[in-house]
């Protein structure tokens, strides 16, 4: 995966889950240093819908937009961050 | 809510999400200073099965025996852990 293409596509991530990977909202999780495997998995949830209810349908939209170059490229940026 | 109480209930969680949050199970997320509210979303999330499919299945049994209590306390000491 290419974090530096991660980091480009993050630009609309970075709204609710912070530039630095810590999102300001509370109700939205933090990213920076997570698992990169989980962020694969949990973004590929939204796109199937595996996730719904709530605040899910926000990150479904999100998701569904990615391909899953974008989704490994976008989870090797955030696990990197500190 | 009770962090303490939170850390009591966690001696299950801890097998997968590691006993500092910090899951090494790489498609498990560490939850090591994650948003407490977002915890909280995320369990009640497992426990209505608005998260489904996948590994889901096995946070789904998880959260099915905790209550809004636990689910705050959990969030609480989770979120503390730096």
């Amino acid at each position: 995966a290419d974090a530096a293409a991660g980091k480009a596509k993050s630009a609309v991530c970075a709204a609710c889950h912070g530039a630095d990977g810590k999102a300001v909202i509370p109700t939205y999780p933090s990213l920076a240093g997570q698992n990169e495997q989980y962020l694969v998995e949990a973004m590929k949830a939204y796109r199937s819908k595996n996730r719904s209810g709530g605040q899910a349908v926000i990150m479904q939209g999100q998701a569904a937009a990615l391909s899953d170059e974008d989704i490994a490229n976008l989870a090797a940026y955030y696990a990197g961050m500190k």
